[in-house]
């Protein structure tokens, strides 16, 4: 009999997900049902591939989906992760598998217990920050561990960057992904992580200087910015007794100290609107976050307010945004800041048709054997195709198709809940996208503990 | 006959506001019910005087508080301001005239209908500032209208600080109202004002480095930070049409940049809590925002995180708090960092028995009359006599009690939730708090507009 998936919403990170499939349909016996509020979207090679049946459904329209759920044997959920606990529902009322690449909400949890009772696995959290950083690290720590290894440090960062190809712009950056989070990046809450057993704590103003290098072999220099809650997996991972435990975003050198003069001026600020910004130009736009004169330019109010020298490239990025332009105007109306910035950020950030993206990550793991310290550092990079086939919709959504098939061939069987730390759960996948090009390398490094560069004097 | 008049919470504020009252209880026929949860720490000549009665009452008891409503002729509410509801909505039960010093929420302000076709007035925010602010603004912008005049610019600044006399810490500050409220000020939203036309938003981390100097005859120089909202009462003024509305808050000159190194580090965030607060030192607390180092110290750290030179005074501005000491230690549990700033503050900020308070107001008015621009400047001092009599309770407390005997008297009749800017309410009181001590100096300067030192070259 065909097994029957469901895949509910169809957005960027689906073209890899659903190439995988179908590529696997006639093997596997499967029979892939894709259903979106807009399914036209779809390229012709998928809407007429003898495997698949395309459907135009709303998702708060219950009935509809109910029904397309109780059809599946088991279901994707690749909507925006506030629409994943009707899926959830309907899957315990009908017992459906479920896979999202979204962090597990307080609601979904909810529904662990009722999820074991029925057998059914709910995998979240299996795309690629979160999904395969959990999978990459666990895989290493668990390793350590079986060793009869003590971790006592674990970092880890990750990036969605513009492939170095195309990497043709002063901010090395480009949105490679939901553009809005990039803006508001950051923001809700302070940064907090533990270094050498200190707690430490970065308050937003301050966490675009607070970055730390990093190279990775064969592509040189990135930098690091904290998460905001770097301990959010200390219990998840067991890493309850570590040194230092911190998780970052990368960027390109300098991109960090540039964005500072965004949060600096005020313009990453989403909670208030501006009531006249219908045409308003990039310029006055700039001009609300500086004093007022009556004689000098936007340009020197800037540069002294944010202590720009003649011979500071930092100018040149702002210039490259056209951020002083008179004549562009904003279309938005009673927007915030970060609304206003992301827009004259896309005019300059977005990709081109043949562009590349890049992914990159990066784990440190220090560990206690047999009374020495050792560090284990593990990275990935992923370059992307085009600007369909990205490096991050091929991190995000192989990992969601092939756990997929896994459940299906109860290869994981672990009902409830979950995110992907249990060995069952990583090994298969891992070694899977090894062949699809993700793989990590290793290399044994000497233990330094945090911030190896200080030497007392 | 008697009138009876309520005075519910005896807080801070109410040492003038008992006095005024008891001072012409003969003369004016009143007697005065005095209800607090501790109303045993009033002095004995309140306690013991002839016209008073005293009465120890919980708010929250509806009973209680209904029946002391009841019995009164107009009630006084000094409470918490989320209190004050449940005392509104009594009076309106009841009949009763409402007197308040805090700024009309939106649940007070529901009540207006009914405040009206009771007849009643619900006065509130005529305390200082709101209150003597709006008095001492509305009376000048009247008399600018009657001669003709059109208002082009409004500020107003007021600052509660130390006496000049006691004034012996570096910070030329102490606290003198709820400390809380100092610590946590600018927070929770930007600040935006219109300048010469043009909008302008400062977030809350540059918030203390946009001052102005200001120059007050006889007691030197001061500097300003922009309130929250500053177009706040731009309907309830008539300033729709100004080109400049600004409000802000007085320091002595030095204080906000010093403040602003407390706002860098993170420690006024009041959003979340450090768990292991309780038994660490200061000096602990301070490197919980600096980044972590094997060798270096926090001074050091903290000097080179804020890039303070060897000779910058803010250093002895910390240094003079203890901010690195490592056996002073904070005693509350899961505390934010801005309650443990609080009580570190607390440690040098507080008055001592004899130490005086000083309250400053400023406010700047420019508009047009035949043609010609003008501004006539206007101010006060006033000075406290000691702890207990501070010019804050005199200047909260003074135009209260003063309002209250104007309802009773009729002389202030126009019913409704309101605040204290119509000539019927401010012309008297301020009349009368001439006679204490509390007077503006006007003098007419020539107009300037916004940034006068601004000159084109």
């Amino acid at each position: 009999m065909r097994r029957k998936i469901l895949v509910v919403g169809t957005g960027k990170s689906t073209a890899y997900l659903l190439d995988y499939l179908i590529q696997k349909a006639e093997v596997e016996n499967l029979h892939i049902t894709i259903c979106d509020l807009n399914p036209e979207v779809l390229p012709d090679k998928i809407k007429l591939h003898k495997s698949c049946t395309i459907l135009k459904l709303d998702i708060l329209n219950d009935n509809d989906r109910s029904r397309a759920i109780e059809q599946s044997d088991i279901v994707i959920s690749m909507l925006p992760a506030r629409f994943h606990i009707k899926v959830a529902l309907d899957c315990i009322q009908f017992t459906k598998h479920l896979v999202t690449a979204s962090y597990i909400s307080d609601d979904i949890l909810a529904l662990d217990q009722q999820a074991k009772e029925k057998g059914l696995v709910f995998m979240n959290e299996i795309g690629l920050d979160p999904g395969i950083d959990h999978m990459s690290a666990m895989q290493v720590i668990d390793n350590i561990r079986a060793r009869g290894g003590k971790m006592i440090l674990f970092e880890s960062f990750t990036g969605g960057l513009v492939a170095p190809e195309n990497d043709d712009n002063l901010w090395n950056y480009k949105f490679t992904w939901n553009p809005r989070n990039v803006v508001l990046a950051g923001q809700g809450g302070v940064a907090k992580f533990i270094q050498e057993g200190t707690y430490k704590y970065i308050p937003y103003h301050k966490l675009f200087r607070r970055t730390e290098f990093l190279d990775v072999k064969g592509y040189g220099k990135f930098e690091v910015y904290a998460n905001r809650d770097s301990l959010k997996y200390r219990e998840a991972y067991g890493l309850e007794n570590v040194l230092t435990l911190y998780r970052g975003t990368m960027r390109r050198v300098g991109f960090s100290k540039a964005w500072n003069m965004f949060v600096q001026l005020g313009m990453t600020d989403d909670s208030y609107t501006i009531e006249n910004s219908e045409g308003m130009s990039y310029r006055e736009f700039v001009n609300l976050f500086l004093p007022y004169s009556p004689t000098n330019t936007v340009e020197l109010k800037l540069r002294h307010y944010l202590k720009i020298d003649q011979d500071d490239i930092m100018w040149e990025k702002l210039m490259e945004l056209h951020l002083f332009d008179s004549t562009r105007k904003i279309e938005l109306k009673n927007a915030t800041p970060a609304q206003i910035l992301q827009r004259i950020l896309e005019d300059s950030w977005t990709l081109a048709n043949t562009d590349k993206d890049m992914i990159v990550m990066y784990h440190k793991f220090g560990y206690e054997l047999n009374g020495k310290k050792e560090q284990i550092d593990s990275n990935t990079v992923v370059i992307g195709e085009d600007r369909t086939y990205t490096a991050m919709a091929k991190t995000v959504g192989l990992p969601v198709a092939m756990a997929t098939l896994l459940i299906l061939n109860k290869k994981i069987t672990t009902p409830g809940v979950q995110l992907p730390i249990r060995r069952e759960v990583y090994e298969p996948i891992l070694k899977q996208l090894k062949s699809y090009g993700i793989h990590f390398k290793e290399y044994q490094v000497p233990y330094l503990g945090y911030n190896p560069d200080s030497v007392a004097s």
